[in-house]
């Protein structure tokens, strides 16, 4: 029997700023990557996010980004690699405390956005988020693309990795996401991302925007929360999966 | 003998931003309050300043204050209890990450600038503070002012607390500081430090702007990096401390 | 026939974030304040919203704050008042070059959040305010509170005052609105507000929280854009007005 | 007789920080390149600036950068180029509040740190760097490297540009600068300095790092006021230039 875990973004707020239905989402997933301050999530907004996960049993993740609350992460910035190890490691620090305050932990860590699509194939970059992970603790999972460069790397350092799939978001042939900014790229028909959840699942393939099927073996999936219709689609995909017989688990 | 702690505050720059001279200031003190990235403080600083910490056998603290870089955290805020817990509880998670991954930690607690003033008589501010040690650890020493309502409700929630005072700093009468923007306020003569010094540590008095001599029982003593001369201050102090028969050690 | 001035808050998302339906509200209003990029408002949402403002004809105002993104701008900040002055100076300028790209000005001034509340009595930071719209252009008419010291200031400084009531907030017994963090503060009952707003413009009285009747001489109305509900609330104010014969009108 | 404006970076502090002695550095040259806020440069530090070069008929430059205290404005980000106009003609707005306050005004724009490197190649940046100069005052002369893609566009759209060249930067063999992160990327020797300084502007060529000699028509100097002795140097420059018979003088 097949077993997926399956991963949403939450407390992307900030301040008096909110982005998803976080409490909704998080009766749905197996995994929450909550927002480390950087690019999102001041410490109140983290708090509540482990607390709701703890509540539900839902994994805790750490959901690491570049500094930059304008652009919300979703924008390459060339930070030093020494300073961006440093960067990640403040952050899981920080989640790790507001974790530990409501009886949970840190569970994987899972980069945010720009930072991401750069530790696809941002050898520096890449090796410093490694280097961070490593340093705060060489046992956490971590999670990412199937054949990026940082997934390579974290399990060249001895890192459990696991590999992930996007529910509703493009493929591109050549098997990355297509980028946000590109029309199509964010899927949000809760039929279409079901099926291809299911495929995701039990065929361990997904078909990219020229219709080329791609072989895509992933232990996680994950579904955006900031999407309209967001909530719909995690539960879509959550009951799509559990309807051809998939476990929804964790891996941690 | 008299066994005193000499804490500074270290890693108050931030980016490219540098305030004192932190390698030649941790050869000196016992205590480093290390700035964790609110009010000053980047990362890359404050691992630098744990290394350095660990290197010398210093006891590094956690230098936690209001969210304010532009005001370098000597303005009051008006944040909301809770809302403040969160964010020491996110401090200390940070600086305790990049602590451990040179080999330290955390081993004390001193709010800064305008948050070390305000819970010097603000309850709810106060009781924010000490609940975000109490979660983070409830075994942490805190310090601060002798008689100051933060140390009262520290003491009664069970938390080890350090009354503190001050090298460098001018006392109004009544035995608080007096407030930076007024002249006087910041001692630089490294002989007038000295003496006070020696003064608090051998008799527990300080002398007031108007003359008054306030009884202070101290056991931390705080020295300034960032005036100018900080370090022959700092080193006119420890000398006259040890020259006096003090034994210079922290309480961690 | 009374004129009155409809004014709510706009560009108050900042990145990713968005608070209020600015384009819906600003079809019904005749003044919109602007966000400035220190407590909200990123300078692609201030621009947006100039943009929607001149398309409509409403007229552009200047809605400074303290620098505060994650308390956005609603918690008091102790600024020396020769920097709040710059500050204010600063997100004046901002706005202005923006607004202009798009053929607009910047028609009137009005502090935000706790800045609003803090120089309602704060000498020094209402005469850094004043201070900074005198040096900006001593020409621009300023809103605020009837009986504020801010007001009382800038119209010895011979700046033109606008005095406005709030047509969804509560007010206490002595003329001031009742906190946000009470229950009660805000009202978002359409009719409640409706005929609340109708007194204000007709009778020149608003009702307080212990029933005590208020003259209240405003020559604007505001009604807030983050509630829930709020478009409805202002369209609801609105056509309450134009019922009772009132004529919708800047002051610009 | 040869012309040449001097032109450095001033207001490079942001609250407590300092960077470089503006005072000093004013006195030497003939243009000030001022922070406006988003790499650097806080509103205060903003007008003392302005003021200071209002005093000694130094020119007021904006010295626009990416929004990034964190890196100071060195680290290459992707904005988007819409976005990136409205951040330029907020930063622009912002600094013409604060000199027109002191009597002066903007006489040019300069990109700062990574953002002038990108617009030397980066099609949509540099077209939206163009764009904001437009939009704000297209009679506004603009700073930037004889060749880049940045002064041909600007150029294109009808902004009077100013090449320039810097007196303490290597230069590589195809005539860009030698990233900073490099040894030797910052000359400190005041002798080289000046020697450079003088050939520059009397033979209009400099040595690139191989000892090829690279042709540089340039209407002005840079020279950084951050690196260790650049007062010094500074005045080495200026000293130099007026010893070889150069006129210094804005262009503005």
């Amino acid at each position: 029997m097949t077993v997926l875990d399956l991963n949403c973004d939450v407390a992307e707020g900030f301040g008096t700023w909110r982005l998803a239905d976080d409490d909704a989402l998080l009766t749905v997933v197996t995994g929450a990557n909550i927002a480390c301050g950087f690019h999102a999530g001041d410490p109140s907004a983290m708090r509540r996010a482990c607390l709701t996960a703890v509540r539900h049993g839902v994994a805790i993740g750490a959901h690491v980004g570049y500094r930059d609350l304008a652009g919300f992460g979703r924008r390459f910035l060339d930070v030093d690699p020494a300073e961006l190890t440093d960067d990640v490691l403040y952050q899981l620090g920080a989640l790790s405390a507001l974790a530990s305050a409501v009886g949970g932990r840190i569970g994987y860590v899972k980069p945010h956005g720009a930072l991401y699509a750069a530790i696809g194939s941002h050898e520096g970059q890449a090796r410093a988020v490694v280097s961070a992970v490593l340093q705060f603790d060489p046992s956490l999972p971590v999670l990412g693309m199937p054949g990026s460069r940082w997934l390579a790397l974290a399990a060249s350092a001895g890192l459990p990795t696991v590999p992930e799939a996007f529910a509703d978001r493009a493929y591109t042939p050549d098997g990355r996401l297509l980028p946000r900014r590109l029309p199509g790229a964010v899927l949000t028909d809760p039929a279409v991302v079901a099926s291809r959840v299911v495929r995701l699942a039990t065929a361990g393939e997904v078909e990219a925007t020229d219709g080329t099927v791609l072989p895509v073996a992933a232990r996680s999936v994950c579904v955006h929360g900031d999407t309209p219709g967001a909530v719909g689609l995690a539960r879509a995909a959550r009951a799509a999966l559990v309807g051809a017989g998939v476990s929804l688990r964790s891996f941690v």
